[in-house]
């Protein structure tokens, strides 16, 4: 089920293909490549647990704008060479520094 | 610049090392994490951009929740296993697909 490759069309997205079927091949690459991110994104929370738990250690503060600006520049930057709205790069940044920040505040709250 | 290792402390997070040091690596590292992320999150937007114009063409409605609520329970069984937390992926794909299904509707409204 959700295997079967009838009608001639292993080459994808021609003309008359069903859409049903196309469907089902996109979603098939986008469920791969969720899993892809989650797996990124896990290691990315473990690499900032890390900076978390030092700069808790060495009193240091817990956002830093001016590295902030650094990476949302250069995000930015990877999202226009690799055909990414660079609004939506810096939002999804936005959005996951955040909840970094927020684990990092609450690791310092238990030291 | 960036890429002195003095101190013989290549291997890393060993007690007593420099925690300019330490902190310099980890940033090193999230940021090649990133680069890896914009690109599958640019790849992710190319196969939902084509899910979009095919929805569009075929009159199929911009949100599947059924779907959608698949995708959650995978997420978080995948996050689980990455030892991410399941709740920062669920927010984080809720936040992923509220940006496509805005990109869809516009794609519809273009037609």
């Amino acid at each position: 089920m959700g295997h079967t490759l009838g009608r001639g069309s292993l080459g994808g997205m021609t003309d008359g293909t069903d859409p049903a079927q196309t469907l089902r091949r996109l979603r098939g690459s986008i469920d791969n490549i969720d899993a892809a991110l989650i797996h990124l994104l896990a290691e990315r929370f473990k690499a900032t647990q890390q900076v978390g738990v030092l700069k808790a250690e060495h009193g240091m503060p817990a956002s830093d704008p001016a590295r902030e600006e650094q990476q949302i520049a250069r995000l930015r930057r990877l999202a226009l060479e690799a055909e990414l709205d660079p609004e939506f790069a810096e939002k999804w940044f936005n959005f996951v520094v955040a909840e970094v920040i927020h684990h990092h505040t609450a690791a310092a709250r238990e030291r």
